[in-house]
């Protein structure tokens, strides 16, 4: 049987189960170039209406990962990384990997830029005077063999399908398609070389995702597509309905990073990064209980073991590892704009969504592809939902280098927040874990 | 507020309405090139998931229609065209616009190729030597003026929108849309100066829309499209069940058209003449009444007026009128492969796409866009759903140049029939007719 694409845009079109040569030829073919991009929008326009099958899935999945280069660990190694589907303020990784590495954890990290309105990883890193992210495969394996993780950015040889598709579903309104954002995030996840994964799902105001019901959805195809495939997932739904921490922005986020590494109290980071490191140990198999686990993470950070392998990272990825020290090191804005409450009461809800929105006006994240980002621009806002705030009292600040554009920013985020005058509960931080559920037999402590 | 195309693919995928400003802005900008195929393709299949209300049809076709040349005649001229939502056999065109012109009405008519497994006005007429269908809209009122009725092609200057989304719709699955087939057809049909208008609505195995809730749903969208924008359209359903007259193929329909002129009996084609040259002639008020224009119809087929025009319009349109007297002139095929019965029995029912599709095999329709046609190419099929067939004898013939090709035809049509060993009922050719409510004075009979 002749293939011909516009045969399966029509097949998945009018709902039907695609076959993995089907899937195949229209995938390969669009990446070859002999697949024009407009018969590519309407097969992914199809699969945004009509989904897929988990075994489908799974199918993309593979057929994604097989489009390029793989990188591949001992399993001696039981590397692990974590994922997070997107947030405001979201600095988990740049916290997680030295406090993992510390434990003895192993994390090959490929991380991605800004995307709509949540912030990158990438470019967090991109604020460390000197700092690069552009390494070949054996330099990454280096990083992480010496310092215990490395993140760098995908490369042209990983995943190339995924790279093209994922350019042409940003600018065809198929990004939130839940096989499609399965296949994206597995596909690199797995070519990366990780063998252990934990999801951190994002679910609120901030989040792609705003409700549980999606959330458990996304979260059976990424764990079952990864298990399929060999890989330990465990995923955790997490409250994203105000921004994470007190920063938002770049440099303001590395420094916040580095505070909370230094032993800073953050309540909310605190609690995210006990579950997710938690369950990243017991997945590599550096603890055998959570209660170990935890002791462990403690351990690290005060005893700055944490700090230290981020010191490492640093300057192994070429950057100015002083900044950890000195903070006048990163970027710094020109102005400080105070956001001032207009009446008292509890915080009802956040648009969190809104503000990640109004930050890109100050240049904290990107309007296009290529927009310049002003790295020291950003805002502190400590307040969360369930919070009481005070009328005529200051509730955060925008940091930017244009006071007219960062005056509208601050009006922009007093305005994303509801006020009570009845009060409000805080919310829960964790609201679900779903642990791989793969039987393994915990090391012998030694 | 700055208009975005991905915002309004996103918008069109959310199901929600979108306003003339939006459509008007993606679709300009989409003809002047500044929208790539991709965010067409994207918005494309939006409109085919979530459909458009009738107001959402009625200003996209406005949209396609201002986006070109609109020829206009004069009021009095009472112009009237009949338009067919395509199958397979379809000669009706060329039938009704002798007719129609020779009691007295004025057809400018726009046709198509051939499209899929149904066949093309223009490719039938093309296989008449010397014929040409692009001429300028001078020429073509002059034709008509002397004629009657002209035939052409859609030049580059008539709705040009709909030339290019028409095109990239059939390459990437979005053909079948209520909304945008509405406004494909009535566009060119306003633009061409139709005043009045029939729609020949197919329903069944043969035409692209199989049930008549569909049907409904699509005469609707077109005839309020049509009395939106002042034209009157009366809209026929009529059986595609089963291919329509007895020959099927370019030449073969000349022929076929020629015979039925000359007054050869062919009872479905004349059922469905009937039907639709009354509407025509109601329409543009040459006839008062169902039982004048019934008369009228049948004198000028009696007394060869009807051929007569055809004749005068060949000429008109540089062909050889003289195919009217020797079929001869007409191409003619190597072989003629008889489709031998395998059973006794009633037909039950006829797959009609399917005998379109394998027609194209033997060159009677295209495979892809610029495919070469083989103008005598085709099949003789007398018999229609209901009729008795006798095991071992005749029931068709396949019109070919190869023995090979022409025998595997032979087969796939012999397999399109379903016969039934208990008797069946002969289907109804007329469905259902909807006529424009549009209240006009009768002309007073001179």
């Amino acid at each position: 049987m002749v293939l011909n694409p516009v045969s399966i845009i029509i097949k998945k079109r009018n709902g039907k189960d695609l076959t993995r040569d089907e899937m195949k030829f229209i995938l390969n073919s669009y990446e070859a170039g002999k697949i024009p991009e407009y018969q590519m929008a309407a097969f992914l326009m199809s699969i945004y209406f009509q989904g897929m099958r988990l075994d489908e899935i799974k199918t993309l999945t593979e057929i994604y990962i097989e489009s390029g280069k793989r990188i591949t660990f001992p399993k001696s190694m039981k590397t692990v990384d974590k994922h997070s589907t997107g947030g405001v303020g979201d600095k988990m990784s740049l916290i997680l990997a030295p406090i993992v590495a510390a434990c003895g954890g192993k994390l090959p990290m490929i991380s991605g830029r800004a995307l709509g309105h949540t912030g990158g990883t990438l470019d967090k890193l991109d604020s460390i005077p000197g700092f690069k992210t552009n390494f070949s495969e054996k330099e990454f394996k280096n990083i992480i063999n010496r310092v215990g993780f490395s993140i760098i950015s995908q490369s042209e040889e990983l995943v190339p399908i995924d790279r093209r598709t994922y350019a042409l579903r940003d600018v065809t309104g198929t990004v939130a398609s839940l096989p499609l954002i399965t296949a994206s995030i597995m596909s690199k996840k797995i070519a990366e070389g990780t063998q252990n994964l934990v999801i951190d799902l994002k679910v609120g105001s901030g989040a792609f995702i705003k409700n549980m019901n999606t959330a458990r959805e996304l979260g059976e195809y990424l764990s079952k597509t990864g298990k399929s495939m060999g890989q330990r997932v465990t995923v955790v739904f997490s409250n994203m309905n105000s921004p994470l921490g007190e920063y938002i922005g770049n440099a303001l986020e590395i420094k916040e990073t580095i505070e909370f590494l230094k032993g800073k109290e953050i309540p909310d980071i605190y609690l995210l990064t006990k579950t997710l490191a938690v369950e990243m140990l017991l997945l590599c198999e550096k603890a055998s209980s959570k209660n170990e686990a935890e002791d462990m993470i403690d351990e690290v950070i005060e005893n700055g073991s944490a700090l230290d392998h981020f010191r490492r990272f640093i300057e192994a990825q070429e950057g100015d590892p002083r900044v950890c020290e000195d903070f006048s090191l990163l970027p710094k804005s020109k102005h400080e704009i105070p956001i001032i409450a207009k009446q008292s009461g509890w915080i009802n809800e956040v648009n969190t969504q809104d503000i990640g929105y109004a930050l890109i006006d100050v240049g904290a994240g990107r309007k296009i592809l290529d927009s310049k980002l002003n790295y020291a621009a950003g805002a502190y806002l400590p307040y969360k939902v369930g919070d009481c705030i005070k009328n005529k009292s200051e509730i955060g600040k925008v940091y930017c280098d244009s006071l007219e554009i960062g005056k509208n920013v601050a009006i922009k985020i007093l305005n994303s927040y509801s006020i009570s005058q009845t009060e409000i509960n805080p919310q829960n931080m964790i609201l679900e874990v779903v642990r791989d559920n793969t039987e393994f037999i915990p090391p012998q402590k030694s």
